[in-house]
């Protein structure tokens, strides 16, 4: 079941193709690759064929119909969803089921989507990993935390899924598991009945297999929420439109190599010649200015005091049913000074600044890597986030584009990270990126 | 010189009275009370009197003026000014000269008024005192820490003045030295350019001798400042003539005595009991709902930890030129933890909602006192701003009133405390007390 979201809700509109049809192959695949990649954590068919059935019923009605009617799509299991558990990837959350849907789920909804079930998160949205598999090779990680989003997309389960990223959990699982990753700039979608753990630092991340749906799905979610005080009021943004423009003059890109890129593994380094190469005059090496060479510290003492304050409640109600990584996280972040936690929140608006004049002068994106390789063997870690925390604390908008490959055939995503609040040009920019290469 | 702002603004206007003739009335009312009251930390009696002469000059070619036309203010030393040193009340700061005006000094300047002099604040705006004596009785502190302001009104010198609060910096001198003091709610009046102690706690403050005064220099203050991440974009509010306005129905107040009423002096209880007796039904005791008894606790964390943040490069660089109070202060604020510090921050919100309730259900204001009696004597103390910290933690408008007096025939405030963002409503409550009870 590779048809794009898009597609399908323009087959479903134009009545070549019914939601029930489309969730059954859904759940057809997901019968046959669930055993080997468990990207799910709550799926219950009979309630994904009710809401399709329901969707069918409504069109055959003749109701105006949402840009996503009748597509299905996948939620990881820290958004809050009123028809199904929210669990948060922890024991302690067992059998949590909450009373109100979080904001993007509600938007999904009234954008005509099926909710087809929950996806699994690492526990907490943290490190711990969950129960899912990497859907190119079962060996290996599928990244984290949005182990189920990405590899349910990935494995053709649902077009489209819902993670969230506090450092790198959407960026890196989408490389992991060769689908577009995107993380918005910060306050563009609302998180309000979302697992917070760090209001600085939490993105809502989304999914897709192309840029069309990624716009597609942005557009449904961006916008205010009276909960979220981060997000503001404005004019919708016409995403799909602005992404499928033809750039004026060919993109210029920024790669940034930073000071990890030594930590980098071969078919990485040699994956990004390649591209280097291919985009001949079109790419240019520039450095970070030195102060932002301590935005990978600043991260780490804002997600570890936020999430001390945010899972402070479960810490005192069952430590010892924590992860020795999420205990520890958490440990340390009690510890954290509040003039060291304010030095670093403070940091993030000049930072923004320097690198916004990035943008202004010459560069349309910046390339840089996803991750350190390829999908790491093994379960038991989820892979670094390393290369995605920078853009993640400066709230600026990211994609991983799923160009590459390692000599283990696994897929490796390239990171565009665009200027702040500019999310539709860094999708236009992807786009022309894409053809570029094709 | 007891002429009020709205007063002289249109004797002014009117071309009854000239702003050279009023500036000159205010300096000798200077030259002859500085000595013993000692308000002024800077102030140029040319530079004044050009100002004031170009107001004329400008009148004259028949400009539009603005409503604070001529008029001379008062401006706390923490205000940054370009044409004069802004010092901040501590000798770090020793000769420092801004380049650029506050934001709130920029539309004193655009209203029309005459920058008349700094007034002493005390160091840093904490608790160390300057050298300013209450007007009423040099041997009794002004209150602080916006000493000068409060004084420089009380004494006559000067019908207007800025000062700030961050614990209880202006309604506690204003009810010490008899004058009105009004705390907008947080973000009402843009702070940039004010010597930053606590962005969750910094607010502009007000002095004048009338509520009219008060009105009409709100109405110039209040708006956005992109450089004020607190303020917000919004419509101009015509204080003056909401302020002017008759109550639909007679107010009711309710008094709230706070767990610190046993430690206010014999003076201000029977002060209290005699106004509470003059009020009849229009007030009713209530209390505290038992979450806002931490509010006290909160604004000492969030202060001590965001001044520790703010202070922090005087801090390194001259630890032994602060006070013993600043620096025991930093050094707390130091050890903050960032959980503390959160979980205060994040209790505001909530408990700004349930004192909501209080006024939806049934109360105009809250009445309560300013401090626990009159202007202590001596000048080594400021006095407690225990009165005064709930409120400016929860951002809500409060004024203090000039109603009563303790047996030493030191003024005394009552203070009055609205819902958050319904300033003018405050005002008006506050003109029909005082006319209730003339």
């Amino acid at each position: 079941m590779m048809l794009s979201a898009a597609d399908a809700a323009r087959e479903i509109a134009e009545g070549r193709l019914t939601s029930e049809e489309l969730v059954q192959a859904c759940l057809e695949r997901i019968r046959a690759l669930e055993p080997k990649v468990q990207a799910w954590t709550f799926l219950d068919q009979e309630h994904a064929l009710t809401q399709a059935r329901a969707a069918d019923e409504h069109k055959r009605s003749g109701k105006p119909i949402g840009p996503l009617h009748g597509v299905p799509v996948g939620v990881k299991d820290i958004f809050d969803t009123a028809d199904m558990p929210t669990e948060n990837g922890t024991v302690l959350h067992q059998g949590r089921t909450p009373r109100a849907d979080a904001a993007a789920v509600r938007s999904l909804r009234a954008s005509g989507a099926v909710i087809l079930g929950k996806t699994v998160t690492t526990e907490c949205a943290y490190f711990a990993p969950g129960k899912t598999r990497n859907p190119h090779n079962p060996e290996h990680t599928p990244g984290g935390s949005s182990s189920g989003s990405a590899a349910a997309v990935a494995a053709g389960m649902v077009p489209l899924a819902l993670g969230s990223q506090t450092a790198g959990s959407t960026i890196r699982p989408a490389s992991f598991c060769g689908v577009y990753g995107f993380k918005p700039t910060h306050g563009l979608i609302p998180r309000s009945g979302v697992l917070q753990l760090s209001r600085t630092l939490d993105h809502v991340g989304l999914f897709a297999r192309t840029i069309e749906d990624i716009a597609l799905l942005a557009e449904q979610l961006a916008g205010w929420d009276e909960k979220d005080p981060d997000t503001r009021p404005r004019a919708r943004i016409p995403f799909q439109a602005l992404a499928a423009e033809e750039p004026p003059i060919p993109p210029m890109l920024a790669l940034i190599k930073t000071p990890h890129w030594e930590r980098t593994d071969g078919d990485t380094r040699e994956a990004f010649g390649e591209l280097v190469e291919a985009l001949g005059d079109r790419v240019e090496e520039v450095e970070l200015f030195p102060s932002a060479l301590e935005a990978w510290d600043w991260q780490k003492t804002i997600m570890a005091a936020e999430m001390a304050a945010n899972l402070e409640r479960e810490w005192r109600a069952g430590k010892d049913r924590l992860s020795p990584q999420l205990r520890e996280l958490i440990e340390r972040g009690r510890e954290v000074r509040a003039v060291d936690y304010q030095r670093a929140v403070r940091a993030i608006a000049p930072a923004v600044e320097s690198l916004d004049e990035l943008f202004m002068e010459r560069y349309d994106a910046i390339l840089t890597p996803t991750a350190l390789g390829t999908a790491p063997r093994g379960l038991a870690s989820t892979g670094d986030p390393v290369f995605c925390t920078p853009w993640t604390l400066l709230g600026m908008p990211a994609l991983s584009v799923p160009l590459m490959q390692g000599a283990n055939r696994l897929p490796l995503g390239a990171q565009l990270v665009g200027r702040r609040g500019f999310d539709a040009r860094l999708m236009r920019t992807a786009r022309w990126l894409v053809a570029k290469l094709a």
